[in-house]
């Protein structure tokens, strides 16, 4: 073991070492030709490839849609790091299998009713001054209605509330510019007292509503007591935007139904989306939070439902806080420009964009310049005095996002299935690009926040068909990269979505991102706070109250503490546990065969994980994660006895035992192995300091990991040593194999360390030096060759210094090997290996070129 | 509408023939040095990059680890297609929510507990002659033993088994090379009568396993019944592997507990991965799945566990169809070469690979030649007389994948982070690859087949620390792509896994699968049968019985048929749904607010959702998939009455009626409306039939499509036209809007058919006229000018025939506009469109090009 471990570190490091300048063996031509690819495709796969490592510029949270969760990518890798469980159970997190994320999931339950998924909509970022702040991220949930909190300084969710007083909603979650509240506007209009009534009384008892969350940012939590919300007519409210800029105060939720059509298909009436579709406008509520918010301190100005103020439009309307402005047919998306100034909707059964100027809207208000009322007595505004104007964009235009440019707007067309760049100031189109198809949202980077950052853009598309390879009815969607970094819009990559039917994205500067890597010790990271159950090295136990036990346990690489648990059937069993790693990534799972639990526990996390005991006999638990070489190892068992049975003892296996000299020999072995393995850890230990690893952060976050395992390894042979002095061999064996396992984990980490320090210390190679390397592998010296070591061929370090006139020594000899034969050096090498060099044909300037890697060779002697 | 509608389709179609022959603006150079790329970077990218479009070459099947999930994704390109839910319940694919796949899941209920998730590790492909056949799929659960089969026509999950007798697995699924059993071994021993047993009855008492489940082809499901186990002594059996070709009827299986140690850190005691890695080597469990299927006939053979056969290991030996051979310490893969003769073990706290021969085994097998046995009775072989050889390979090698190319294989190195490629009957190492980090399995294309087909292989990586933009203390894993076509594995791409910890994956040429994309009308997809409640057009009703209530209803674009359902409190409610669609990826979703049900309804599937209305009140349903333009007006409302209540009815709010004239003007403006978008439709119609759409597949598809949107447009006008003539107006025009949303559907599908054609259709580019069409976009032509139409400056199809010596003409004026104004033509175009032609500043060679690519566009005019 020990002879390979210092062989291995010199081969990975060599080859480390080779790889980060090594060209590869075939050119782009051929590859464009062999791939069919065109001067277009090469361009748009340099513009999106992240070489291995590399990280992304902007960071797209996703909607799952009814897959109930989140998902992370980045731009313009097009790559999804991570989907997040929100309202749906999620066992590699395990979210909703252990007992801290349940609380989470079940505070998402509905009057009694377990709710166990959701249909994801609209995500949004918690701001400052209408800038994205990657604190906290907000999620709403259509079926029922809901909204989560993400912290995104762990990417877990930690809170969800459930609308008190819709059945449906749609225009959630969106955050007004100082994160004061979370907007959450109904959908499907229903009695907001939650009782039965016919569609007869759909105009005078079903309401809309939005519901303003108020959110306590330092707790990072939504105040359920301190949020309200307004009555709305029941127009089926759809999507809402807060203003920002000059419109700060104000808010925007479009509505498709203001027809209040009623359906009845199976009545023999037309269907619902008949009488939708019928009047040329819908209505834009406007309303004003800052004044709601006052209103709602005032009982008279609201109804209490299910504990809840509800605002009613009377107030509204009396206090001039809400107002309708007829918009274009069907409209989806309502946008506010990120000076605050405009907003543009999308009739989606118009071909129209239009564009309304808050300006003409405030000061029709300030003159109280209305053309009417509707049938709840809201004022209505004169469309065309509020517009700035309207641009003819194509077929379903839908959603909008903003440019970094000034004045620059992209708008989705569902039924066209094209993105159009267009100017909303000077109402003009300027660009188009296909999508495929059907898109529904789009996005350019931080392109709904008050400061856009341009250069990207996502199409949603919502049928992908032909896209992708076929993988039955259902088939992902298509997100679309789209390069808006030049004058003309270009796709430049497509990204199925594997699981979840994405509504909306929202995007963010990566560098706004500072999640944690690990958790400080025991933390729950539902709550943010300490767990109650923290357990600490040493402080494992077993507590029983009752038919109560509760298991205080650790993990580390790689055994839990206990390994074995007895308890009785019927029990009501809690396993706590607390990851004792500190390196980054050293996730272990916690995994009870057939009972139903599982918990993901982070480097410093304390889960807990709950049962009943109910079925007699022995269950393995484990560790579910991949943690280390040893991880199968890393188990226990969980025995559940029946205490109304009487158990007899079974007959033991009769086993060879082992003799004295047998065991005696066997701990020299193994104490001789940890002798040899400690002295190559001491030497990579001697490299990794002469090289003054500690300034570089990467390799020691890794030595520090290295060395808390190698600091583990004095207590278990101090107990190695105890059981040999009390004459327990067998005893002694074992901890000595302990004692290599930690030396094990020791290298493990300790070789990353020193191939990560070599390839920060290797020197730059030389255009020559590359060129003589890509020589020298072609021409497949390397099967006989190792840098480094002595292989089927002798080591090539130091090649240079072992001739006189070396150089030139070694050109002929790579030119005409045999011409050299009967020297005496070659003879003995020839005779050593049994083999002869043979004749490469290698040109002159690939010779010269390999001598020039023969020499970055040299210089780098030390890192091999 | 219909103007936008006719010029939409123009400039659609233009612009997409522009863009297949557009050059992107910026160079290669440029984007390399904006983003850091070296030239391998860019070799790599071009490699893995797929265009819009473009199928991949192999399709992957990885498992979820904890997820529960199988995932799957395409090589090179690496983007992952589709998470199928397997053991946890996934709301988007209406897995665990719908009736009928709640049925499948619950199969995986143990002894009673409801399981809503799974620890995936090993799938594997039906296979025939030891080569993959894409028809099924199986994956284990090591938490909870279970096997699960996947239905790879429509990639859903139609069957999980429960493992009768064992607690804990590890080494399934495997499959014999004419799918004849599926193999599953178990992982940590425990007692087969589930009953509770004290540790110190371990060797006595706790047992291993391996149980071959019978697959029946022609049925795809697993037949339990037929199905029977062999018992293992508690040696922790891990991975497995079948023999094909000279081994067939033979299958092996690992095992790192030989040492029987149990553990007991909690008692002081050293912990198991101390005692378990303690031996030198561990033994390979060698057996004949022929010799025991006929075993299994003869009750004499096996004891009945749980109505379980269960061979015992002395009725195994005694027919010589169990061996032990010792194989280097706490192995991980076996892997059975293609040929089968060959079978390769990664001992991972050894540093070789051991590679034995098959030939050996047998002939030991067959003279008895035998070095002892074990405690149980079972023959060991001598190591050495059954190993080919063994070759150092480095630390932790764990699993092994074969290349194409006979005698090689590839080896994964965990603690060393690599993977090794190298020559198994010459015992030579070839070559190294680094990786990042930690590497679990790894694969090469079809490389556990009897004909791997080389190429790519994978690099599971359990840890990805630094790889990624960071997304809190949980990680994803690092999936990496290395090309091994050439002499020199290269790394070219890292894919992070954004949901779950793979554990093992299997790849297949893309070919090998042929998924279908719509369903036959009214199928369970769960059982493959036309559903009970399969409803077409005409047939949905409401049907009570007691207090179960069962709706049969129809799901089109875009409504539900029934829109309103009343049910009493507490009654048992179904909705059978079928969607109607035939039209590929028109999938619906069903969900009812707050009642965590929902349902994906592809097209032609029929789904069933069961919940108790235990809640009064009014609850919407609607469709979960953005499935068209009016995709939020496809809903509907369910009341739920208390019957016990009296309800007295709301007085109406009084809104205003539309008078006579009012509605006549209504109902002639929409007549004329849908007058006219039929006319355009009728357009796009001659287009497509002039063009002979029918030759093209895809399009021809997509005409289908539309024309059965446009075929539901007589009955509904006929509806229209009754109700006029019954004097019912108000009914008419809301029939008249249903016909023209019918139409938008029409278009939708019609445009897409119609750019398709027109794409199929245009002449290719000559280089000169894509250079041209660079410049004229570079120039912002496009600006003002829009082929195929009058924008803001006039069309330029035909200009190169509105002139005399027209080249000539338009040469000169691109180059020197205003020496033209004066022109009467320029003149009265300047007067029309009140703009000036500019001066572009357009060089000689830039305007020859523009004037290829006016040739072009007169070439392909018609398509515009």
């Amino acid at each position: 073991m020990q002879r390979l471990l210092k062989q291995s570190l010199v081969v990975t490091a060599s080859l480390l070492a080779l790889g980060t300048a090594s060209l590869a063996s075939s050119d782009l031509q051929t590859i464009m030709k062999e791939r069919k690819l065109t001067e277009k495709d090469v361009l748009a796969a340099a513009k999106t490839y992240q070489p291995s490592g590399r990280k992304d510029e902007f960071v797209v949270f996703s909607s799952g849609g009814q897959s109930g969760q989140i998902l992370v990518y980045g731009v313009p890798s097009m790559r999804i790091y991570k989907y997040i469980g929100v309202f749906t159970p999620e066992p590699w997190q395990g979210y909703g299998f252990d007992d801290d994320s349940k609380k989470v999931l079940r505070q998402g339950d509905i009057r009694g009713r377990e709710i166990n998924w959701g249909d994801t909509h609209h995500p949004n970022f918690t701001e400052k001054n209408g800038e994205y702040v990657g604190d906290y991220l907000f999620i709403n949930d259509k079926a029922n209605p809901r909204i989560a909190v993400v912290n995104l300084h762990d990417f877990e969710t930690t809170q969800i509330v459930v609308n008190p007083i819709m059945k449906s909603e749609h225009g959630g979650s969106f955050v007004t510019p100082n994160t004061e509240y979370v907007i959450e506007a109904s959908q499907y209009a229903a009695p907001l007292d939650h009782q039965y009534h016919p569609i007869e009384e759909y105009e005078a008892v079903f309401r809309g509503a939005v519901t303003l969350w108020k959110f306590d940012y330092a707790k990072g939590k939504i105040d359920e007591k301190a949020s309200f919300s307004l009555e709305f007519p029941p127009y089926m409210q759809d999507l809402s935007d807060a203003g920002k800029g000059e419109s700060f105060g104000w808010a925007f939720t479009n509505s498709f139904n203001s027809e209040m059509y009623t359906g009845g298909i199976e009545k023999g009436l037309p269907p619902f989306e008949a009488g939708m579709s019928r009047n040329d406008t819908d209505y834009m509520h406007v309303y004003n939070w800052q004044m709601l918010e006052k209103l709602a301190q005032d009982p008279k100005n609201y109804k209490i439902y299910h504990g809840h103020r509800v605002i009613s439009i009377e107030a509204a309307v009396k206090a001039g806080a809400l107002f309708l402005i007829p918009e274009p047919k069907s409209p989806h998306g309502v946008d506010v420009s990120p000076d605050g100034r405009y907003i543009v909707v999308g009739g989606k059964l118009d071909t129209h964009a239009s564009v309304y100027d808050f300006r003409k809207i405030k000061q029709l208000i300030d003159k109280k310049e209305f053309i009417g009322a509707d049938p709840y007595g809201i004022p209505i505004l004169d469309m065309k005095k509020t517009l700035h104007g309207q641009v003819e964009l194509g077929l379903g235009p839908l959603h909008h996002t903003y440019d970094a440019q000034d004045g620059i707007i992209y708008t989705s067309l569902y039924v066209d299935s094209q993105i159009v760049k267009w100017d909303y100031k000077n109402l003009k189109v300027l660009d188009r690009v296909n999508v495929h198809y059907n898109i529904g949202h789009l996005d350019s980077m931080e392109g709904k926040s008050a400061k856009p950052k341009g250069k990207y853009a996502l199409a949603l598309d919502k049928l992908s068909i032909d896209r992708f390879n076929p993988v039955g009815p259902l088939h992902p969607q298509n997100h679309q990269l789209i390069d808006i970094g030049g004058p003309k819009m270009e796709l430049i990559y497509d990204l199925p979505i594997p699981l979840g039917e994405p509504h909306d994205v929202i995007s963010i500067a990566a560098d706004k991102l500072k999640p944690q890597v690990t958790y400080p010790m025991g933390t729950n990271s539902r709550t943010g706070k300490q767990h109650e159950a923290m357990t600490l090295a040493g402080q494992e136990r077993v507590e029983r109250k009752g038919n109560e036990v509760k298991i205080y346990g650790t993990l580390i690489r790689s055994h839990i503490n206990p390994e074995h648990v007895t308890v009785n059937k019927g029990d009501k069993v809690t396993f706590y546990l607390t990851n004792l790693e500190r390196a980054q990534d050293e996730t272990h799972g916690f995994a009870v065969s057939g009972y139903n639990v599982h918990a993901s526990v982070e480097p410093g996390k304390t889960v807990a994980v709950t049962f009943t005991a109910d079925e007699e006999g022995v269950f393995p638990y484990y560790c579910t994660e991949f943690c280390s070489a040893l991880h199968l190892e890393m188990m226990g068992y969980l025995y559940v006895k029946d205490p109304k049975k009487k158990y007899e003892s079974v007959k033991e296996l009769k086993l060879q035992k082992m003799s004295k000299e047998q065991l005696e020999s066997e701990y020299k072995k193994v104490i001789a192995t940890n002798k040899a393995t400690d002295d190559v850890i001491q030497s990579v230990v001697k490299f990794l300091k002469d090289k003054n690893y500690a300034k570089y952060p990467k390799v020691k976050s890794l030595v520090e990991d290295a060395l808390d395992q190698y600091g583990k390894i004095g207590e278990v042979k101090a107990k190695a040593d105890e059981s040999y002095k009390k004459g327990d061999v067998n005893g002694a064996i074992l901890w000595e194999y302990q004692v290599w396992q930690y030396m094990v984990k020791t290298a493990d980490v300790g070789l990353r360390a020193k191939n990560n320090l070599a390839k920060e210390l290797a020197t730059p190679m030389k255009p020559a030096a590359q060129k003589g390397e890509e020589a020298y592998l072609k021409g497949g010296c390397n099967g006989c060759h190792v840098i480094g070591q002595v292989s089927s061929g002798p080591d090539l370090t130091g090649v240079l210094s072992r001739h006189e006139n070396a150089e030139k020594w070694v050109f002929d000899f790579i030119k005409n090997p045999a011409s050299k034969y009967e020297e005496d050096y070659v003879k003995t090498m020839i005779n050593y290996f049994n083999l002869r060099m043979p004749n490469q044909h290698m040109n002159d300037q690939e010779i010269k070129d390999i001598i020039e890697y023969l020499k970055w060779i040299d210089e780098n002697a030390g890192l091999f």
